[in-house]
């Protein structure tokens, strides 16, 4: 979407992958040292080869330093699994759950609307998804009555053991408080849950009164018996201001884990070896950036801010414009990189998704991206509540196609008003 | 183990993963003009953008051109799914399986000895494992009979629905004659498997006689019926000359698979976003590596052909000299990169073994590495006829560690005799 890398993470990549560079002068210091840390991490000086299933340990230790200085909290390395994008280390914790209990099916507890990759995994996994709505009203802010009323609902047909929580919300952008937080720590207590805390945009916070809390930090604090609940929080190299989704990096600390489930867990994953050495190693240099003093700080700096600085701008810009055209309301994008406004469709329009046997939002979507070649993504494929309407759209686009591309939306709209009212 | 990488494959990367690199002098034009392809295929010109799930349709095409030519028979690029390595591709297949037919459980055959991946990957999906038994005196060749005999004692309890075989083969390292394969598809024609061509050690062929054939040239040029069978051939960067295990790159081509279970696997997969650019950036230098007349050529060969021959005499040095020792026979290493003697052990070993509370071939093991470093794996961890005793050692280190190695070896050997005889 025309977003530049940041250019110490591609330096550091190039040189522990073309150890030759090492030597050129063109590299800054700060960068060949990052690499040559890397390098000694790896066996044989080389990311070619195999690495311990749960990821290099130099680059463990960066991760839990970077959690560390994050939370105020220690972190021990130990707890660190590095994985091939948070997706694969979401996956490998989920995993752990596919047992029945009881002769009961297990169940996890997850956002509606929810990122994709959960009710997927689910599936495949034969595991039951037990959907709790977020509740729009409060920007997309979990309410404990709907907790209640999903797991109530859900043990009836299965085992509810995990809830997965994500903040900032995908596709919804909404950054929970430290007391929703404390709240929703307390019910999977109650209802002894695992957390899955999918907090891979922890970086993109950008409303003003808007402030990213770990699950982890306000556990710990919130003191026993919650500092001794079991908890995943996983964290990718794809979202942030580095955008790295391609080189496929991320983590999971996994707290608290029964010794024994965290000994097939690690057992688990090295059927397949290791994930990708240049994804850890791209893991590693968000995990350890240059720090003032450093030559490349300066730069580092400016480029990370300005990556966030745009993101922040473009998400205001989504929101209002959105917000400004009729049958419209969105809530406002406190964090992520998404938008998930609601529109109100007319009963024609209605009845004309029928006729095309399409679900009205999807009908819409393909109105829109027939006549103007906008994506967006139908509110059916995250989740919505009955008889409502949503999308979801990115803010990636750089700032003058992002304001192309929502005036030309602006203007089908008015089009699609006109023509089903 | 000291193996160097290639030049070609570094710089290559390099240059996709840092740009700037592309006006450098110093990296070949061919290099730069393959980097250029690559990242002409990614959205934005990026190894940091997602890629389609089943990888960028220029490596597609030319890992269908690769095998084309390796095979002369066509292939067909959209029936190439490049995975993070080639477990991750095997495992995304095999996942199709997971389907309980006529109320039983599906079966899938595997080697015996055969690759931990399968033995653990059939366990987390709760697929049967039905061992067969790769027969030692025919340098680990495949028996119908053997085939016959397991797939008819497993109907009892499941459904087989495909038979894995790898070749050349790990850990037993032969690679199987024409006959042999084509004795091995008529098989599972008649008894309706989906063949699973473990094929990731293609270019590591040793023994003079012995020559890759590939399951799906065999299969095609056998023509009607076997050439429409369903199979998926699986291939690695990470054994060969190229040794990039880190970079996790493979591929999976799959032929005449019903179309709609196609189209679930292209979906099941999507969940997972897209393999590591990086590592499908090393799987199409590998594809489409420097051509005669190009200047990276002539160091591209030295480095490859190096590499191969090194490993051709290591594979002749590692069985002599076990077939020289006492008790030991040792099976030709005709391709791949291990060895899989059997050994027989004195009875007053067996004792010790079962005093300490271990299997034979593990007691050996541990007394091997307790008294010299050298660690080898227990024949117990692939699978092997009962009462046999073996154990996987590669072929790996490079030459003068690989003597003082086997040197060291047959000295405890010796003493190990003279504890227990």
């Amino acid at each position: 979407m025309g977003q530049q890398p940041i250019t110490f993470i591609r330096q550091v990549l190039a040189l522990v992958t073309y150890p030759k560079l090492l030597s050129d002068p063109q590299f800054p210091e700060d960068a060949k040292e990052r690499a040559k840390t890397i390098l000694a991490g790896c066996r044989g000086g080389s990311v070619g080869s195999y690495t311990d299933s749960p990821g290099i340990e130099v680059i463990r230790k960066h991760v839990a330093q970077y959690i560390a200085e994050r939370d105020g909290i220690p972190a021990d390395w130990q707890n660190v699994v590095i994985g091939a994008g948070a997706s694969d280390a979401i996956k490998n914790v989920l995993k752990l759950l596919i047992c029945d209990i009881n002769g009961k099916r297990p169940g996890v507890m997850i956002p509606i609307p929810q990122y994709p990759l959960y009710s997927a995994t689910l599936a495949e996994f034969n595991i039951q998804q037990v959907g709790y709505y977020l509740n729009e009203s409060t920007n997309w802010g979990l309410d404990i009555s709907e907790l209640k009323r999903a797991i109530e609902e859900a043990r009836k047909t299965c085992y509810p053991r995990a809830i997965v929580v994500i903040n900032p919300g995908n596709p919804t952008g909404q950054v929970l408080s430290r007391e929703n937080i404390e709240a929703i720590i307390k019910f999977a207590h109650k209802e002894k849950l695992f957390i899955f805390a999918d907090e891979v945009y922890q970086h993109n916070i950008y409303a003003p009164g808007s402030k990213f809390f770990s699950f982890k930090k306000v556990l710990v604090e919130m003191g026993e018996p919650y500092s001794k609940m079991e908890l995943a929080s996983f964290m990718s190299c794809s979202k942030g201001y580095m955008g790295e989704c391609g080189l496929r990096g991320g983590y999971a600390e996994v707290l608290n884990m029964e010794p024994q489930v965290k000994a097939m867990y690690l057992k688990a994953i090295s059927a397949m070896l290791c994930p990708t050495v240049l994804g850890q190693a791209c893991l590693d240099i968000i995990m350890n950036p240059p720090r003032k003093g450093e030559p490349s700080y300066e730069l580092f700096q400016k480029e990370k801010n300005g990556v966030l600085e745009s993101l922040k701008l473009r998400a205001k810009m989504v929101a209002d414009t959105f917000n400004s055209m009729e049958g419209f309301s969105c809530n406002e994008v406190q964090g992520a990189m998404y938008a998930f406004p609601q529109i109100k469709l007319p009963s024609k329009a209605i009845e004309a998704a029928k006729k095309a046997g399409k679900a009205p939002d999807v009908f819409y979507a393909f109105e829109l991206l027939e006549n103007t070649g906008i994506c967006i993504v139908p509110g059916s494929g995250f989740g919505q509540v009955p008889g409502t309407y949503h999308f979801r759209t990115t803010i990636l686009p750089q700032p003058d196609k992002l304001k192309a591309m929502l005036d030309n939306f602006a203007r089908f709209h008015k089009q699609f008003l006109s023509k089903y009212s």
